[in-house]
């Protein structure tokens, strides 16, 4: 079944406004087991009758947003009844309601109101409970060569969604009888780039019946999508996990810091950090995960060296010989950082973001990350030469990676 | 001039990721004086061609993100060849530097990565410093009967943005002709919320001639966007910085991190902060500019009672008697990363992000932020009851913009 999404609003184009329509409309149907094929934006006003009727020559469903208001720019009722080639008329029970509704708050009705209870001939009224605009669906009927049915919906979220789950997914689901077996799943690698998939798996993902496979690349992150089968995607997802050992930290859609903090929950341990570059960033991703003061009580951004040795007790003379960002400051700012928090895990960064504070030996994207529990400590150095914001961003995700495989490692020595 | 945007990416539709390219450009392009018509959303593959050359026959610019991958699914650029009816051939000096960046990151480059060169005849490269997808321009030809430019960006926001802002941007600029006399100005402020400007400012900025207003809400920041003539945007300027004294934190765009920054480098003074509730989003925010390594040393992370007590020296006595999240406790937090830091002026927050934690007393989103000086200090009590990230966004925002307020009064009080 092919569905298309229509969401009208010229604050939507303008960017003040983030289309959230789209996404939580992506979700419920998928819920169903359909998919949007496309989903268009235009302004209030007279594009909404060309991209009406363009994709209800294209498609099976057609689902509206926004546009059935009192105001003049409100045109997306008179919009229908011109593609489909109908008149509206007043929807007596319709009209009643929206003045049950004014009367209820003790308001006014204004004049203009009167509009919104218009339905095209052979429309059916979509009660909205929570506003006065009323949504509207017209049954399948010929648009070109095809049939389509028409969803009108209207524009605030508090309105449509309640609509949409009471009057449009069942409507939907006659509509499709939609078949069980329907299954997805998310899988999100660090370590690796959507490049090592393409040379390593897809061949082997292509062979897959019934198999859709897609990729979403993020800073230092990869998300494999399957949608299938229950056989199909499972014997997908074994695929991936043995083509790329330990990189995947979650299949269910999780972040690397909720992983973290989960590992660090069913261990009982606590984590401290160690922060030159990053500057805060891995403190503020754990604390975004609701829980986290169970694990996690001190961090320390220590961007200067005399906050390195001050706060982690780094030694001048390490910082003399060997520099701010080396192997042996990171480790013993991991130290320090463990130490003074008493904690089970600590990880640290030093390193140059950039844009100045570069040398030939240390190039600007140079870092290392630091990492200590009570039996040991070590460190890896990266080369992360982007600008500074993606600099603190894959930092913070090797960091956080490197806590993660250290904990699943001493969970697996434990057992 | 008719611009459309096309976003390629099949988790925008299933919903699992949110479009944020769209509202990023229309803000962006609105700023030059120009605004979006349509936006349209396909997934990975066909669905390209269709959406393309429609758009094509419809618009001045057509602007596409995502499918220049390596993967198979990544077809916008053989999309664009077929619906120009080109050929695509390698472009030598974009493999020279698709090659440069994997040698220059000591990574063995795919077979794969070779068709990310491909270039439609008659196409610019549009040089990608920031990953291995150059993106494409092909200046103004004919498409139905008119004259269409399109330009084919990468996905991922960390190369799609500096390539809009370094490629875009200027040939728009270029296409669109603007005339001489065309000023754009951002106000950003914070304080004051989106309705307070329409219930005070609409009417007069309204009867404002040659001017267009335009408004965008983030979180505990409205920025007032004026384009017009020099006379009318500065007319309009005036108006809301009288109408809301000391909320404008800047006049240029820029951040309040920056307008921070700016502000102790100017004044050739140090900061630290005590960090409980916002668990490090403060430090993150700093040090997000160029430069906060100048102005800033410590910062503080203080998770836990404990923490508060070792780190910055609050009293266990305090704690008991007043509660972590108290007017008393905020203050010694902020005198304390003074003291440890060596610093001139601090900051310090202690709140309830919830979703546990709340009491009759101090419900979730109840948050104390204290300020210090070598002179004075105080506390302000806020009370911010929304989701966790919100409530960390928002309370970054007030002790940031309390700072700000804090080092602007003292730079009168030196005059």
């Amino acid at each position: 079944m092919r569905i298309e999404i229509i969401n009208t609003g010229s604050e939507l184009l303008l960017g003040t406004t983030v289309n959230t329509h789209a996404p939580w409309m992506g979700i419920e149907l998928f819920k169903l087991g359909l998919r949007v094929q496309r989903q268009t934006t235009v302004p209030d006003g007279e594009a909404i009758n060309l991209a009406m009727s363009e994709a209800m020559e294209r498609s099976d469903v057609v689902i509206v947003t926004g546009g059935l208001g009192p105001t003049s720019d409100d045109i997306t009722r008179e919009a229908a009844a011109e593609v489909l080639g109908v008149e509206l008329i007043t929807d007596e029970a319709a009209l009643r309601s929206i003045e049950a509704f004014f009367a209820h708050r003790d308001r006014e009705m204004a004049e203009d109101n009167k509009k919104q209870a218009l339905n095209p001939v052979g429309g059916d009224i979509l009660p909205n409970p929570n506003g006065t605009a009323p949504g509207i669906y017209t049954p399948p009927r010929m648009s070109g060569d095809r049939l389509c049915a028409l969803f009108l919906l209207p524009g605030p979220p508090s309105e449509m969604r309640p609509m949409f789950e009471n009057e449009v997914e069942p409507r939907l689901r006659s509509l499709a009888r939609t078949h069980e077996d329907h299954h997805v799943q998310v899988l999100r690698f660090t370590g690796v780039g959507e490049s090592d998939f393409h040379a390593k798996l897809d061949k082997e993902l292509m062979a897959i019946a019934d198999l859709e496979v897609g990729y979403c690349a993020r800073t230092r992150e990869v998300d494999l999508r399957l949608i299938g089968s229950k056989k199909s995607t499972e014997q997908a997802s074994q695929l991936a996990l043995s083509a790329f050992p330990g990189m995947c930290f979650s299949q269910n859609g999780e972040s690397l810091e909720e992983i973290v903090v989960k590992l660090l929950d069913q261990q009982g341990k606590t984590i401290s950090m160690a922060e030159s570059c990053t500057g805060g960033l891995i403190a503020h991703r754990i604390t975004n995960v609701p829980g986290a003061s169970e694990v996690f009580t001190h961090g320390f951004v220590t961007y200067s060296n005399p906050a390195k040795q001050q706060l982690l007790g780094v030694s001048a003379t390490t910082l003399e010989q060997h520099g701010a960002v080396s192997e042996a400051v990171a480790m013993q700012m991991a130290e320090g950082a463990l130490a003074k928090a008493q904690a089970d895990i600590a990880v640290s960064v030093t390193g140059i973001a950039g844009p100045g504070g570069g040398s030939e030996d240390k190039p600007v994207g140079t870092v290392w990350i630091g990492i200590a529990t009570a039996t040991s400590s070590k460190a890896i150095k990266k080369f992360i030469p982007y600008g500074r914001e993606i600099f603190k961003q894959a930092t913070s995700q090797d960091a956080l990676n490197l806590v993660r495989r250290t904990l699943e490692e001493s969970s697996n020595e434990a057992c």
